[in-house]
This record gives C-alpha cells, structure tokens and sequence, in this order.
C-alpha cells in the first residue's frame, strides 16, 4: 500500500529518536541496556502503522520488542503511538529485514513475527519472500534454541509458499489455521491490514515455526 | 456418502475373486509371488469406486497397487473397473486402514495414496482421523524409508488437522497445495469425489509426507 509522503516527517520522527535505534550497533553488546532490563526479546518485522505492535506491547510488559519497518511514512504513525501510549519496552528500526543479518543478534531473540508481508507474487520474486530459505537462515541465526517465528497472511499462493519453505528447511509447525478467525486460537491481535481483509470474508493463515537448533 | 447396497452383491465380488486378497497372511511373506513380479509396493487406503485406482494403475504399470476399502458396495464397483480394464497389477482388500495393522507389511511399501477420507468432525472423533498419530504409526512401520503417504483433501479443518500432526511427528511435507486444480502440479488424477466437488468450486488441498525414517 503506497502512502503519501507524511508532513514533516522527519520532524515527527526526531520527536521519536528516543525510541529509536539508530546505531545498530549497539545491538551488539547487552541489549539489557537498551531497555533497561533484562526482559526476553521480541522482533516484530515490518511493524507497518504498529496498531499490532502497541497491543501486544502493551499486553505484555515483561517482553522486550523490536519494531523493524522501511517505509518510514507509516513508520513514523507506528513510532507516535508508541510514544503517545508512554509504552516503555519497544524500540524501532528503520530498514528491511535484510538489517537482520546485518546486526549482531545471534541467539537473542525469543520470537519474530511476520505479518501480512508482501506476497511476491512472480516467481522469480521468491528470494524477497519473508520465508524464503535465506531469510530462514537469518532467523535462524538471531532465534535462541526453540524460537519461534509467528506468521500470519491472507494471501493463498505465499502461505502455501511458506508451509513448504518450513518444512523443507526441517522446521517444526504448530497452531497450523486455515482461517485463523474460525478458528479456536484465542488472543489474536488484529493488524491494520488484517482488519480490512477479514471484514471482506478473506481468511487468515497463520503458523507458528520452531526452530530447534 | 451412503449407497444402496448392490444386487448381487456377493456373487459379483465372487467373480473378481482372483484380484482379491482374501487371506492377509499371504501379505507376510513374498509380496511377489501375488503379482508375479517385484515390482514396487504402493497401497490406496480407500479406493472408493477406483476411479483413480483405475487410472493410477493404467498409468503405472512399473508398480504393484493394494486397494483397500470397508464399504462392499463401492468396492464391489472398484473391483469390477478393474476386471473389466483387465488391468494386472491391482489386488484388493476388504477391510478400514485398521487392516494394516494386522498384516505383517514391514517396510514393503513404498507409497500410500489417502483421497478424501472422513473428516471425522467432532473432536472426540480424531482419534479416527487417517492422519491421526496412531495411523501415521502404523504407516511408518508399513513404509520403506523415506516411502510417502500422497493426501488429498477437500475438508479445510481436516487439512489443517493432518498438516499439524504431520508436522508434529516430525515429518516432512512437500507440494504442499491449497487449490490443488489451480496450481502448477501436474499429472493429477480426480476420484469420483474431487470431480464432484471441485465443479462445485471447492478448493482441492494436497500435500506429500516423507517417512524418512
């Protein structure tokens, strides 16, 4: 979904920096000092306008969050309620997943999720997926043993895509749903783009993958 | 699907006698002797009215096909395409997938075909499930290593049950489909049921499991 660019962007997200992680480098050392604490790790990658992210953040206090997200004109939406809400355990990232493997986190996050990313739909596209095998190889590396990716998309073609790009990758899946929103999975929390898609009777998919190193 | 039970009946599976195999015990010993060959071993756990046993086999003549099927009156009907077609390479058991495990087929199949088995829909039933753990117990043992079970289903909460427990077994999945007469696979054959369903605009879900043990 293209936005128009917003209004004083850079303003709105200098008024943020606070919550920011501008040198990724200092991701490298004890992450306990970003946060003030010792809390696991979670990374939510493409956190787009962070209704999502504000949610779950503040559903659980005692986890520590990462919002990756490039397009910063909904970056900057997701960052101001964060900051209007006053939630302390989450920071931002602006970049790709692709800033994942440039980042010293082997073996330090807990969970990542992926939601609603973009389908790729031509096959020649398939490397950019989330859950293409060189992403998986990324996750592997930042996950601790037994971490978790949670995936959710409504989009047919990339879910199948994901299930088999698991599996051949030797993972693990649970909480397998074909229509999460008919399903007995309980806490969901709605994304932005989530909202709209099932008010037109589209299902969700949603798994979860363990990577047990 | 319930059906009128046939006229006839017993007189008409009399006289497909011979591609029936009435005495399991035989199974324990030279598969082999039964076909006349050494062919490859793949089993179809209800074959229904054989349409796709018919086809399956015409097609693959290189392999020794087991039918199984619980219902005399359809297989009465499975029996019959298959005499008729004076195809040689399928033998026919009477019984439910339970059956396998009273016959002693250590590691001598290479393949199990599953098409549109009973949902079984109500929770206290999945024990029923074709794809539930117990089964898949008995498929391993049946199975040579890395031999697969090939499962089609319409029914999306059956689909989402066996992917969950294949995975949860440990196994492998691969062309893994979610509208399997909109994808690219090739060389499907229909039973009676898909086509029935699949008009109807039913999305067909598929997938392929290896055992490898």
């Amino acid at each position: 979904m293209r936005m128009r660019r917003k209004k004083h962007r850079e303003d709105r997200l200098g008024a943020c920096s606070d919550i920011f992680i501008s040198d990724i480098n200092t991701l490298s050392g004890d992450i306990g000092k970003i946060f003030g604490n010792n809390n696991p790790l979670h990374i939510e990658i493409g956190c787009g306008k962070g209704k999502f992210m504000r949610e779950l953040s503040e559903r659980n206090p005692q986890i520590n969050y990462i919002a990756i997200e490039k397009n910063l004109d909904v970056l900057v939406l997701a960052a101001e309620k964060i900051k209007d809400a006053d939630i302390k355990n989450v920071r931002f990232i602006a970049g790709d997943a692709n800033i994942l493997s440039e980042i010293d986190l082997k073996s330090k996050a807990e969970r990542i999720y992926i939601n609603f990313c973009d389908p790729w739909k031509k096959s020649r596209q398939a490397k950019r997926r989330l859950t293409h095998e060189n992403f998986l190889n990324i996750y592997k590396e930042i996950l601790v043993p037994n971490g978790e990716v949670h995936f959710k998309t409504d989009n047919t073609k990339l879910f199948e895509f994901s299930l088999n790009s698991f599996s051949a990758y030797g993972l693990m899946m649970k909480n397998i749903t074909l229509d999460l929103h008919a399903s007995s999975f309980e806490g969901n929390i709605m994304t932005e783009y989530e909202t709209l898609f099932s008010e037109k009777g589209q299902p969700i998919y949603r798994c979860e993958v363990v990577f047990n190193k």
